[in-house]
Order: structure tokens, then sequence, then C-alpha cells
């Protein structure tokens, strides 16, 4: 929470600066060997926990906004960012009103307007990301999904829906690209899958599916190693990845 | 385009009601018996063509908006509405811009202001709709996808990607509810499919593909008529179609 005098500065910047009744939140998916974490922020004094988000400059297209916000965040340029939904509810911005509704006058108080916002998310490798706080934050932190603060307004909703996307995603877009390795084996592209999914997959029918796809070239050599019998490595066939990631997998329609 | 004195009473009454700098757009897929049209409106004197849209009423959620906004230029209640994309580009209302910046002080003039609008589409039953123009427009019609008018502003990104995100869908989530009798054969259900994708599909792969879904029941009566082989009557399992709405096919992980 701000104090009275925090608040006429920000108000004034903001009011000067920002597009009203607009703001981008980010749901940045971590991935790492096997665990899937989320980026969440933890305010100064009070302590509660917010997505990654902010406003949308004048004259801004809000694709650049996203970029700006999360690499501000995370210092990662060019991520993959999705915009997924907005969320709309009139009452969904309530819990900022109520803090800050007595503190400065209606017409010049910007968190009392009513906000729409623009939802995105990423995956990334959180082995790349150095998270930074914002200026209200007092830390930005990976969260076990299976283990979340309560998060405050209607982030909670916000980041379902992006999970939920994310996984009907997988049905018929690829994903990976930036969280594997050049070169990967079926178990540890199969893994990824997994652990987004949140559940065990067959191994051959993840195999046929995924070949089938098309977006994998299997490499001559197999992994190197002493394995009595090297698994086979594969890439991404980054044209066909592409067009997929517009188009839906070739296994379509 | 607006006379001074119209575009003075519709600023005042947008000042009001409307939450600024946030539109609506919708793109109306009408399908009926393998033909695939789209609602578009022709403005009055200018005779430019767009796609339905409005704005949102102060405390008005955004679902109910983009259904409000069909409702009056369709009549119909209930349709199956998604929300697609945001579109954003601080220029794409210049056109706007540029014929009404001059009639009205920028204070005032809600034309001048940057929108962004949130893309709805609908895939209807054209024959249920009784389309009815706007306060700007001189009729609202249907309109071959592949025979359009020149659309105003980015109307014709937001009906491109409105067809892509469609096409998409389809396979990963059921369509065509509303839009088929209750009892239908198969070669009628890959004609709504190739219909949306403008191409033809294989008879086999169609049937196997579609019953894999698990969103069809087969009937146990063939359609009546004198046919020697009489086709397999099938009609939706609505539980299982409701359930793929949400969660995707599951052909899925």
């Amino acid at each position: 929470m701000l104090t009275k005098k925090e608040l006429e500065a920000y108000c004034e910047d903001a009011r000067e600066n920002y597009l009203p009744h607009i703001s981008i939140d980010c749901v940045v998916f971590g991935f790492h060997e096997g665990l899937l974490k989320v980026l969440i922020l933890k305010v100064k004094n009070g302590g509660e926990h917010y997505l990654p988000g902010g406003f949308l400059l004048k004259t801004e297209p809000i694709e650049t906004a996203a970029n700006r916000i999360l690499k501000e965040r995370t210092g990662l340029d060019e991520i993959f960012l999705k915009q997924f939904h907005v969320f709309g509810d009139p009452e969904r911005s309530k819990q900022h009103f109520e803090t800050y509704k007595d503190m400065l006058p209606v017409e010049e108080n910007w968190f009392t307007n009513r906000f729409l916002t623009i939802g995105y998310y990423a995956l990334v490798d959180f082995f790349d990301v150095t998270p930074a706080p914002d200026q209200f934050s007092e830390t930005c932190l990976w969260c076990d999904l299976n283990d979340l603060p309560e998060l405050q307004l209607d982030h909670a909703l916000i980041l379902k829906t992006a999970l939920d996307t994310l996984r009907l995603q997988l049905n018929y877009q690829p994903i990976g690209y930036n969280l594997m390795p050049k070169e990967f084996t079926m178990p540890e592209l199969q893994k990824l899958y997994e652990t987004i999914l949140d559940k065990k997959l067959d191994r051959r029918n993840f195999q046929r599916r995924m070949l089938a796809f098309g977006i994998l070239t299997r490499l001559e050599k197999p992994r190197k190693g002493g394995a009595h019998k090297a698994p086979y490595l594969y890439a991404f066939d980054l044209e066909n990845y592409k067009a997929a990631l517009t188009e839906g997998f070739n296994g379509g329609w």
C-alpha cells in the first residue's frame, strides 16, 4: 500500500503518461529440468502477492508494453509472449478502490478507475531469468504452482486461465523451443509436457503423436555415453515449428 | 460520416455512458447448408463498410456488452461468442481521427481518442438472424467471404484473425451444435468443416477423427428414405461436447 504522498506522485505521473482503464498482467511460467514455477511479486510493507503487471503508455502498442513490463521483471528480451484473455469484470479492482478511495479525490485518483486487464503468458527457462521487483514490491520470486500464496484482485483467476490456455495449446501448437537444449531425447521432451500438464503420459503414444506433428528432426548420431542402447537425439525443425505456431499442427484438418 | 450536430450529440452521450479508449468489434460468421458468410454494416451516406461493433458501458462486464451489441445487430440471444484478441495498434483508428478531428475540440471529441478494440467472434445459422443496422448504418448484410467489400480501419485484419482462430479451433474444440440439425449424417457434418476451412477433406479420415473425439452419438435408426444403403445418423453428445469446449478434445494429451 502506498502512502498519500507516494500515491499523489504516482497518480500524477500515471495520468500524464498512461492510457486510463487498461492494464496488462503477465503470467510468466518458468520451466527447468522438470519443475514448473510462476513469477510472483510480493508488495512492500503489506506483503500481498500479485502477478507482474503494468500500464500502457498513451501511444504504445500493447505488445510493446507487455514486452517492456516483462523485460523489467525478468531481464529477458524477446520472450515468446502470448496474449490470452481480457479480464473485464467491473468489480475486479474493487480491492484497490477500497484501499485508495479516501486518500485522493476520484478525479485525480488513478486507482479508483475501473481497469480492464489484458493477460499475457510466457514460458521461459527460469535459470535464464533475473527476477527484479517493481517500485511497489519487496521481492519478485518464483513460486511453485502447487504452493502459491493467496493472490490479490482477480490474479488467481488470471493465473488459472493462463494455465488452462497453455495446456490447451499443447494440443494444437508446438512448445519448448526456448526451454529444451538444442538437441534432446524424446523422454526429455516428454518431461516438459508432463510437467506442464501435471500428469504422466504414455511413452509410446507420446512419441508417435509428437513425431506425427512434423516439428522434430531426428539426428543421425545417438547421444554419447556408455549406455547399452543410446537414445536417439532430436532437434526442432524450426521452419515447421514456426509454421505450426501460426497454423496449428499438420495433424490438423 | 456524422454531421457536426450529430457528432456533438453522440460524443456527449458517449462521454457520459461509455468507458473511453475501449471498443468491441464482432465477427459474426453465418453458416447455412454449405455457405459461410459474415455480417457487415454499410454506413449511411458514405457507404463505407465496417464490422458490427460498439462501446462498453461504464459498469458493464465485457461479455455482457458483446452480447448486447450482437443482439442489437442479429436479434439473437445467447449466441456462442468467443473473445479472441485485443487489437491495440496506436494507429488503428487514425482514419476516424482524421475524419472528425476538426469538427469538435479534442477534449469533447470521442472519436479522436485512441481505442483498443476487443474482438469477439460468433458462428450462427444465418437463417435464424434478422440483421439490423445501427444508427450510423444504412444496411446490415451477409457478405460472402470470397467477395468482401473493402473494410474500414483495421477491420480486415480483425476479420482475418477471427477466421484464422476459428480454423485453428476446429483442431481442438467442437463446433456446430447450433448449426447442425438435431440429427445429422457424417457427410453433413463434414460439409460444415469443409466450408469453414474452404477445402475438401478426405471422407474416411474425417469420420475416423471425428469419432475419436468422442462428442458424437450414433443413433440406432438410419435416416429414412428410399436409399439402398441409408446413412447412419448422429447427434452431439452434449455432455462431452461441453467438456471439450473447455478442456479440448479427449484426443488431447
